[in-house]
């Protein structure tokens, strides 16, 4: 369901990247040490210099560290010493994010999604002396070089090796911090607004090496953050557009839209993700004040209201699935449904300001109306008060993120709602976050219940531990009790700068500074 | 040594290549055959027409078939059935110019020279649906397409593959045979003219697939062949420029020359070669009528037959050396003392009319002197006249290079001449000719010496069984006795292209029709 007027308006508000010329820092080696993260270490290895004069031939292999994380295009200057080349230099090239793509084996990848994210080419340069830009966009600190040729009478030398990095943030917009902010502090929010840059692209991207595309859930947190930090309103302005002119045909709005080489949507559906346009409509509005965009998408935000209230049961509850119909969180055995109610509640809680300040008082008494029914339903159905928590699913399961998506959804009084988060604390359900995107829920609720020690503790248990682990940007997938965790079968693809771990900026510069 | 005046003169011919679309005729399989050459036959495996709708993934491949030998740059147009694409696609792309190239595996090669020629990419494609043209420049036939991806839940499929050919050669300036000429040399000189056209390039290359390089040993070939079919003068004088503008430290004519990044000398000094220098720019004056060109370039011409009577010793004979210093043939074996001699006389005999065409008396009666000088001690030291053959070296070899060289050269007197052949056939050394680029002096011998119906039995033996082999285009090794023979260790290396094999056409249209 395409509506070209919202399309175009996106696609007006396309950024112009800014470009900025990175060069190694040095050579590095990666190798296996039990203490380090993953078992990798990095280890010294000279400077980058070097190759400036070192002739390398086949069998030869070098590791470039680009001293953090880029996002850009990789440009190669080669020429030959000893004598002139007289042959292609044939090179595998693999960029990695983190030492563990620069030590495991990409061919021995056998996880759950395509090999192809892993960024390694096999490419032949026909002149040299020749300087080549390749045409991908990379994403990388690391980047290991190994040479198939040449074999026989010339060396190759690296005149210039850099990348030009890409992003549509604007780092001269991001405030310092104040001088009295604690050093671990000032390291999460430098890490987070650089995982926040790398993904600001085109799009809020979820991840620049994977999977590059704009998803709803990492957009509203990207928002937050971005609204702290780099305050572009318009891409969060040209991603709204692009959700809402890129509906699904029965008119939700998709979990993710593509980008090239047209905009498109998806065919994803996830029934909170299609909720977050009201909510990131609703932040965007307290963030710009741009009522504009609030009138031509409001209608947009209040059919996903509509649509949501409709998988209602007769109960009043949302209706469990055993598929994939409501995101939440990466974990295997979590129940969506009480994490889907609480969302709809959260949802329409933020639709109700923004119907009451277009005068839409139709859909303003429809929304007042619906919200008394369903935070009725919850507190009759999903609330099991002998054991303090709200239950999910027929097997009425106890999950972290049930509790702290109903404590978002304030659905209890403020004082039960600050002691069922100190409950979960002293209970601990087996059903724990997996993400970094559930840990931001989590810090949330705890700050709206008033609990900002415990949500500091936990942001330093938490990102703090990543910077710890040696993050230079913030990952997809952290648990710090099991370090190679992937929802994908390997550590190798998982995202190493991901938008939805981006939040501490946002936090740290809202309440703690 | 630069001559800024000569390169850029080259520069200012440099060519316009005209681009024709092609696109693969169908697809085939490469299938073990040991009554094939090299072991490897083709075989129908349908319409190419299938890859717009056969989707495949993760572990399918399929090889196309060009119709005919090709050399451009490919574009692939990728999309996606079943699933939109939301992963890159991972390729491997295998070209091949033969069957061989498709069936044996090129990471098993060890030949000798860098396996960066073998033409193959892994490839990852971000976008689909996207037409993606690659950046470098394939020699094929064939094109292999391997998926290393996808292996979820969409499939590639290809709208258009084609390839964009280039060449400098304008092949609507080659005059149809006559329809008396019998079919068996309309298929060599159809096979020969493909093969002059596809080598011709910015450059006369030697190979397009390898070394894709201006060497003066086939410059001189095909320009013999050019002036039978393409007319194409420009690119000769360009070729003769850039030899004399870019010769070595002591003013010799290099062996080849590299054309890009920017025209250079390449450090290689043939004795032979450096010679002909002076034969080609007498083809090309004789062709051309070119004046203007010989009286600039004359002055370069001479100071190689200078240079080269240099290495004569006490005795009038061209010293011997166990290195690389005199091409003639790609023979481990063969001794190139007395072909190098009979070059240096073969190129006095073509310097000696160009002296006295531009009115120079001085370099004529020297050219005339030496002339004799050389020849009495050739006759004297060289021929072996209880064998009736001409010896080379300190083993007083008898190989046919010798005989054939010496045939051109003319050393002997006419009848003698062609009895030095009629007894060559009949002694049959063991040393024998190992190339087209010998074959070629052979049949000009031949046909010089009045023996016409053998050159043709030769030209049939010879070029008729690489076409009866399945040759589009001529083939840089080629020995009937050792279809898989390499000078390099591999015959996945050789050029299938190769400019020094094009003479069939410029034998036929110039002696047979």
């Amino acid at each position: 369901m395409i509506n070209p007027h919202f399309v175009l308006t996106a696609e007006s508000l396309l950024p112009k990247l800014a470009e900025h010329t990175v060069t190694p820092v040095r050579l590095v080696e990666v190798v296996a040490d039990p203490d380090a993260f993953q078992g990798w270490a990095v280890k010294d290895a000279g400077s980058a210099d070097n190759l400036k004069e070192r002739g390398f031939s086949k069998g030869d292999s070098f590791i470039l560290d680009f001293g953090d994380h880029q996002v850009g295009y990789l440009t190669l200057s080669l020429d030959s010493i000893e004598a002139r080349a007289d042959s292609p230099v044939r090179l595998k090239l693999t960029f990695g994010e983190m030492p563990c793509e620069m030590a495991e084996d990409f061919d021995g990848y056998d996880g759950w999604l395509d090999r192809s994210w892993l960024q390694d080419e096999i490419m032949n340069f026909d002149i040299l002396p020749g300087s080549y830009t390749l045409p991908r966009r990379y994403t990388f600190r690391y980047l290991k070089v190994e040479f198939i040729t040449p074999a026989r009478k010339y060396k190759v030398v690296f005149p210039d090796i850099h990348v030009t990095t890409v992003t549509s943030a604007d780092v001269s917009k991001v405030a310092p911090l104040a001088d009295s902010v604690p050093q671990d502090l000032r390291d999460m929010d430098r890490v987070a607004v650089k995982t926040l840059q790398d993904c600001m692209q085109t799009v809020f991207e979820d991840g620049p090496k994977r999977d590059r595309r704009l998803w709803i859930g990492d957009l509203r947190l990207q928002a937050l953050a971005n609204y702290e930090t780099f305050n572009n309103f318009d891409l969060v302005k040209r991603c709204l557009y692009l959700f809402a002119g890129l509906r699904l045909e029965c008119g939700q709005v998709g979990a993710c839209v593509y980008e090239k080489p047209e905009p498109a949507g998806d065919d994803i559906y996830l029934y909170d993700y299609s909720l977050f346009f009201v909510a990131t409509l609703y932040d965007y509005v307290e963030a710009s004040g741009d009522l504009e965009t609030l009138r031509e998408l409001w209608p947009i935000a209040l059919e996903q209201i509509r649509i949501s209230l409709e998988r209602l049961d007769d109960r009043g509850i949302v209706k469990d699935d055993p598929s994939w119909w409501c995101f939440t969180d990466w974990h295997e055995q979590l129940n969506k449904q009480a994490p889907a109610q609480a969302v709809l509640i959260y949802c329409m809680k933020r639709g109700l300001p923004l119907a009451e300040r277009l005068g839409d008082t139709e859909a303003a008494d429809s929304i007042r109306s619906s919200l008394d029914q369903v935070t009725s339903a919850t507190l009759e159905r999903l609330w099991d008060a002998e054991q303090g928590f709200f239950v999910s699913g027929e097997g009425r399961q106890v999950s972290w993120a049930s509790q702290v998506w109903m404590a978002l959804a304030e659905v209890l009084e403020k004082d039960a709602n600050a002691e069922l988060l100190d409950r979960l604390f002293a209970v601990n359900p087996d059903i724990r976050p997996m993400t970094p995107y559930m840990y931001h829920h989590l810090i949330d609720a705890l700050i709206l219940t008033g609990r900002n020690d415990k949500a500091l503790e936990q942001m330093r248990a938490y990102w703090g531990e990543m910077v710890r682990d040696g993050a230079d940007t913030f990952w997809e997938v952290y648990n710090p009790e099991d370090k190679k965790n992937s929802p994908y079968g390997s550590n190798l693809i998982n995202s190493y700068c991901h938008a939805w771990s981006c939040t501490p900026t946002y936090f740290i510069r809202k309440y703690f500074v």
